[in-house]
């Protein structure tokens, strides 16, 4: 393997130099650390895809709600340094809280903030956890600002997050391709995720359950049922084990949810193991 | 004169292209158009001191409310081009509504804003006009990204704005320096700007008054008077014929009113005029 040198940085005024027009294309794997084989795999497609990669860790509080893990989430940026070197990256950008939030965020809980409209946070992910893609679409923007990328690479599995950001990108006419990676399972279905090292021994064994759900309406369709709450009612019976926030069957085109299932439709489930409370979410086109 | 030639620009599409890392520090005037010479004193400085200089120029709907005068508000695009061209401009990016926001803002009057925080905005003229600052992020970010500007002007005249977009940028992390520059008067005192067009007659002869009431507060200041409120009161008196939006005194560090007047303290006025209801604005280092 030709491990390139890389560079770990905290300060945004230490990367700026680093960052100039004769590196070639610039990409950014933005990411919350406690990195995995699916960050792994939009490193390696970053590096595949551009001369320079750029990938932060950064546990970013705004997209985090009062109630929710941001104290607890996993860091370890010794193990994601190692990973993300393997993996072909040239920076890792690790800033402190104090270094990406100025005065009023720590005085007030306030910052300039970018924010999705309405119809595309107040369902899914966005009705249970309000402000979160405030948050998001904040910390992206200025990474974007901070990396100046050509191309930034995020996973399905966030399939609603993906769709806000490329709705961003678009609306703020950011010069930036977002390259959309696929999700990566372990080998029992269970999408990879940071939070899953949180999972219970038996709460491992019933996750991938969730996976079955998605297979389960995937195949109904696949026999030519095309009503979402007929295959809807299917894939929640897979979820008896959990607490479902949410099922639905969506167009990828405007995340609006749709009365015939056709080309382009994404059932989406997140669900809460019912001891630690572990929120998962997946999803799959039909 | 040495005149350079002038392109203007309608599409996003067609002004990518024209910018690249061979130009030298590139500038940005972000205007509404209906330029005088508030605006040119800008281009100038501008032109002055980077290599290339776009000039915007857009009626920014989202920054209207809608009681507001977005459909009267001033639009000579030929006027406009023959000013930033004596002034030293590049471009003039001059967009319709249509290429500025995408679908969801005309079906559902939404899209993705940037916005500035409350503690910002609920005071001065973000009282009077919800939203208003919400509207100039927004734009000033799309242009920042359209135009990848190294440097952006913006006139002291619209204090509150200039601050907000200060913020955004340090907030944000756009790697772009903001230059104020001072704001320009007609003989008599009067700030330039594009409204005073619809002033009546008998209007623009008590317009000078503004200015007048932010003199006598500099003046009885460094007579040595330094409570706001006295101060205050005094310049309130030249404003008996307008309906005075707000008159104060505040910090330019954090734009919040000050107990005691001492450097870096700003008066503020907004007020309309009785008959025409034009909404004047102006400013003062006390």
């Amino acid at each position: 393997m030709n491990m390139k040198d890389l560079k770990v940085i905290h300060k945004i005024n230490e990367i700026r130099p680093l960052i100039n027009n004769n590196l070639g294309k610039i990409a950014l794997v933005p990411t919350m650390g406690a990195l995995h084989k699916g960050h792994k795999s939009l490193i390696e497609k970053a590096s595949e895809q551009n001369e320079f990669v750029v990938v932060s860790v950064f546990v970013n509080p705004v997209q985090f709600g009062v109630n929710e893990d941001y104290d607890k989430y996993p860091r370890c940026l010794e193990k994601d340094v190692e990973l993300a070197k393997e993996a072909g990256a040239d920076i890792v950008f690790a800033p402190s809280v104090d270094e990406m939030y100025t005065d009023i965020y720590f005085k007030e809980k306030e910052t300039t903030l970018v924010c999705p409209p309405y119809k595309y946070v107040n369902r899914l992910c966005g009705k249970s956890r309000p402000g979160h893609f405030d948050g998001v679409c904040t910390v992206v923007s200025k990474l974007f600002n901070i990396t100046k990328c050509n191309r930034a690479y995020f996973g399905q599995k966030d399939a609603q997050q993906l769709f806000i950001v490329q709705k961003m990108v678009k609306e703020l006419n950011f010069d930036i391709e977002i390259v959309p990676c696929p999700i990566v399972r372990e080998d029992d279905g269970l999408a990879v995720s940071s939070r899953n090292s949180y999972l219970s021994y038996e709460e491992r064994k019933i996750a991938p359950n969730i996976y079955k759900a998605l297979m389960c309406a995937k195949k109904l369709k696949e026999g030519g049922i095309k009503t979402p709450d007929i295959l809807i009612d299917a894939s929640y019976a897979y979820l008896k084990d959990f607490d479902t926030d949410y099922i639905e069957i969506v167009s990828k085109e405007d995340f609006c949810p749709i009365s015939e299932v056709k080309e382009n439709s994404l059932m989406l489930i997140a669900a809460k193991t019912k001891k630690n409370s572990v929120r998962l979410i997946d999803n799959m086109e039909l």
